[in-house]
């Protein structure tokens, strides 16, 4: 590694330097069979696990203010009746605009953290946002239409959505919400996000959701994210099933076009005019292809033909994951390069897919247990404690070179590394919780068994 | 790699801290085309090996104790007519096991190091342990019988062996010794624990020697080591057939559930109830696989069916393990990992199999001599001047994430670098004075030749 | 990574020291979006990559005298009517042979530049060296036929080539010097070196040219650079389809015996006697493999019915080469070992092949063109002050363990970094000023696109 890549490398694992850590649930501190470790290598407890949700949760709430004010005076905006123009939404710390895809993962992970602890303060932020939504949506709108604003209008991507970045993620978490019971009816803005990502956005022949950047017919890989979800939960609200199939059709197109079987990962992007270019194997892209597929067997109907197919290849994906994994517990920014730095965000989208996979049945706590339990206390080294998520790269195109990949800044200020946090702290819990899942901690490491299936330790060792 | 993790690397590696070397072989100490290496990259001499061997020989010999003594006061145990239960034999520095599956490899390590050398001062341990355990073993039964102590009784695995790795490894030792004429006629303790490998140990229906940990129906990599050698060794003690179809069946279906074609490596275990988990590649676990397929070949009739497929494997496995060598001549912890520590056991074995494939003309010189020498050359710098052989992965368990195999500690304590070291050394002599081995020093590295097909340098360079 | 070779590795990446780099290309100083680079990532202008040529250029002509003097007394030789014994030619810097085959890529190099960039100041240097080969010629053949001294004899490669170095590089620069008017006549040397490469290489039944070392029948994946251009420019030269056809039998070979599929990118070297040995990926072997296909392309009649299957064997090996690019543009020593380090002469040769196939219409600007962008970067923290080329690895033989390849040193006294630095730097301005190609700068990295295929940003980001 050249200087200054170490150089880097070691400040984007700054959140290490507590370490090496020996693992406590050791109780003999004299056994020499035992090491240290870069992350704090032990079994986390539900009641360590909230405290770090709630962190989180506290400082998500308190940087996302849901205000109006003027962009000329920064002050409040009193009249509310009557639009003005530089009428825009009181802006967030770093990229956390209210209507960000990344929003949109939060919300996800605020609602499965009720969901799975029943405490109602992890959504209240949730319900603030989206009856500010509701609520403030008819302003924007007049405003759109008295001052054709475009971009500059803080509600355009409800609005007038104009790419799946705009419109997928949020539309997925405003139907989760809705079916939660959290927050007001946002019918019109469903209606439109889903709209845009069913019958708007450009695609290739065979249905593959596409992009004409960074060159015509590209695919991206986040866009399983982007579209899957939401076609999903479109098919979960109307029941319609062209939805379902769509969402089936998309994983499997992607999958055709950007899947290296070999390695059991995604390359993160593609374009029609150059099928068979170089592949980098970005991890977050890897974090929203898996998330997609997880999101989409939560409601596809188990019926539906797609639905061995699609748990098939988040099978193969996870396995192809788990074996990149670092002896860190993290994964890292190129997910087979163990030169670029360990990424939060694609870790914690993973550490959530490996323990709802478990939770749901759909792979074994035998083998994948211990993996998203290294990954959980991994990022607990990512958590600071202001509840700032710390060590996620921020917003990236689909590029063609490892230089820029690799170089690519950490930031707690990238709102990626949130929501699948909330997301990977809340599903720990209920792994943790599972009564079909026992741990046993045997020969200083873990071991996660089908509770009816406890192992053998008679003999001799 | 994180700081934690790279201050462990430089910790595991501190032996290399004299580099970096200059080749002495190299007598123009101007060479600008010479470079030089993080282990001193030369020729060694059968004197230098024999020196290494010895040393670590005489720092066995005075770490394992065969002395029976009461375990409340310390003090011998005058009267060996009459059992009492505080009989205990006096416990080893480090792990060193007197009836240890790692004392097993030493066993053979000493042996193997006599026949090569001519020099009875290395099986002199091996007399004294195998007499004792002739001498002692009646009084322990007694003790047994008459206080049932089970495995606090120091011969418990002698007497009940009650898994593979009580058995399999010294099994094929006093076998060997037996064959060799060394130590006493041990045939109880042979056939007690040559019956727990061939009849007692569970079982796969398709006869795959198996554990019920961590999880039922598992496999392990190093269960190749601990039964195959057994099988093979008792095979060729009695001229029964069986034998040699069980062991080889076993090469055969551990290969079938656990080897990996494409790396040309074996993942650590396995069970039946998760066949597609991910995989680890754990050094030392590949280490036993081509120990086991190499003890195998040994004694293995070449008209046995098996004979060419246990061969063949045997050559892709080393290919393999070939290709993963670290640019300092050891092999990684995880074998496909360059960011985990160079490990000493696992190389150490590597180095063995390698020199004897070579020496047998299962494998060619031209093509794997300078691997054997420089994975040699890597081990010096873990023996130290004590004898100790350093930088050996502790026991370790069949585990499920690379966080644990990662950070599992080294110590000159684990036994289990200490067998294959002699094993390596010992061949390493039998490789330099082989007679059909050629070794040419050529535009600074080392050519092992068929001695009747040296090359031709006579073009211009 | 052990700690010596950590230090060797910071050693050969010193040239680093300078960085990180922010780009300059990003006018936004406090875009958190952008990040550091350990290279200078960003848009080359052509006056930059013409002042880099310009000091290579100058450097090389210095370094390079073309003089005889005496051997005895070091002063030049007066009279050059009469052969003397000890009249040699006035040696160079470094390994800077007027007659080796680097000089042959140096060439090669300086002839493109004149090309690109219409600057006759690149060749010459060409014409200094080849009228002085022309004019002292007939000098060492007499002074070879009056003393006999082989080697020892200055023109000893021209007058009596005896193996592939000696001739293949340096006859296919001649035969470019000649098409494009630079230098003298020198048909007999053509004519020596051609008939060397095409007619008395020792080779495989099936005409692969091969060595009789390291053993006997050995491959040597450098060698289809030492022939293939040579037999391409031949066949160029006389118009006989034969040479042709030996060139394109000669790809196909070599990649049928060393080519892995897998990885995409070629073995060192191989030999018929050991044709599954372990497989060493040494960069700039692979760098000889693409530019002899790339070399052969260039004068192979598009109807030869070997044309399709070459570009396609390129085109799969730019993939493969592209998809280990380091996080720092460069390539490392060994390919596909991250711990290895970053190796000049490689990444230059690679550059060159990916921007010239790029200019050829054989690859894609858009997957490849920033690939080409950040190598030509990364080589720039390899051209000095002084013009000299850091970083190449020496000179190094087919070697059998990976020990050798990584402590190969580096050095700016290596030629063969030169060659390649020039050609990469030329066809970098070719691609800078193609009309066929527009570069975006877009989101913080670079966007190389059909000028007739345009993306569109038009969505919200």
């Amino acid at each position: 590694m050249p200087i200054a890549a170490a150089a880097l490398a070691l400040a984007a694992n700054a959140a290490f330097a507590d370490g090496p850590y020996r693992n406590p649930d050791n109780k003999n501190p004299r056994d020499v069979g035992e090491g240290t470790y870069p992350i704090p290598y032990k079994m986390p407890t539900v009641a360590e696990i909230t405290d770090s949700l709630m962190r989180v949760r506290d400082y998500l709430d308190q940087a996302t203010p849901t205000r109006v004010i003027s962009s000329k005076t920064g002050q409040p905006i009193a009249n509310l009746e009557k639009p003005v123009a530089d009428a825009v939404v009181s802006p967030a710390k770093g990229d956390f605009s209210f209507t960000s895809y990344e929003m949109g993962v939060v919300h996800a992970g605020l609602i499965k953290a009720r969901q799975i602890t029943g405490d109602a303060r992890f959504t209240a932020m949730t319900e603030r946002h989206f009856d500010f939504i509701g609520r403030m949506r008819p302003y924007f709108k007049a405003q759109q239409a008295q001052f054709g604003l475009e971009k500059a209008n803080s509600f355009s991507r409800l609005l007038a959505p104009a790419s799946l970045d705009d419109s997928g993620s949020m539309c997925a978490a405003m139907i989760r919400a809705r079916f939660a019971k959290i927050g007001p009816d946002l019918s019109p803005v469903i209606t439109t996000c889903s709209d845009w990502v069913a019958n708007k956005q450009v695609r290739l022949q065979d249905g593959t959701l596409a992009r004409n950047r960074p060159a015509a017919w590209s695919l991206w890989a986040d866009d399983m994210y982007m579209g899957i979800p939401a076609l999903a939960e479109t098919g979960h609200l109307t029941g319609e099933r062209k939805y379902f199939d769509d969402a089936v059709n998309n994983v499997l197109n992607f999958t055709k076009y950007l899947y290296n079987d070999k390695l059991g990962i995604y390359t993160h992007g593609w374009n029609a005019n150059n099928p068979d270019a170089p592949r980098f194997y970005w991890a977050r892209a890897n974090g929203w292809a898996v998330l997609s597929m997880s999101d989409l067997l939560d409601v596809l109907p188990k019926d539906h033909p797609g639905y061995p197919l699609v748990l098939a290849q988040l099978r193969k994906t996870l396995k192809g994951i788990a074996e990149l994994q670092s002896g860190a517990g993290l994964w890292h920014q190129m997910l087979d390069r163990s030169d670029s730095y360990l990424e939060t965000s694609a870790s914690a989208i993973y550490v959530y897919v490996f323990a709802h996979a478990i939770n749901e049945g759909w792979i074994s706590p035998t083998t994948y247990g211990s993996i998203a339990q290294a990954g959980w206390q991994g990022l607990t080294t990512r958590i600071n404690a202001r509840g700032q998520v710390e060590g996620t790269c921020v917003g990236t195109t689909f590029a063609s070179d490892q230089a820029y990949y690799y170089a690519r800044p950490t930031s707690a200020d990238a709102l990626h590394g949130y929501g699948p946090t909330l997301l990977a702290g809340a599903e720990m819990i209920r792994l943790l919780t599972n009564p079909h899942v026992k741990v046993q901690y045997k020969l200083r490491t873990y071991h996660y068994m089908p509770a009816d299936q406890l192992p053998n330790y008679g003999e001799h060792q």
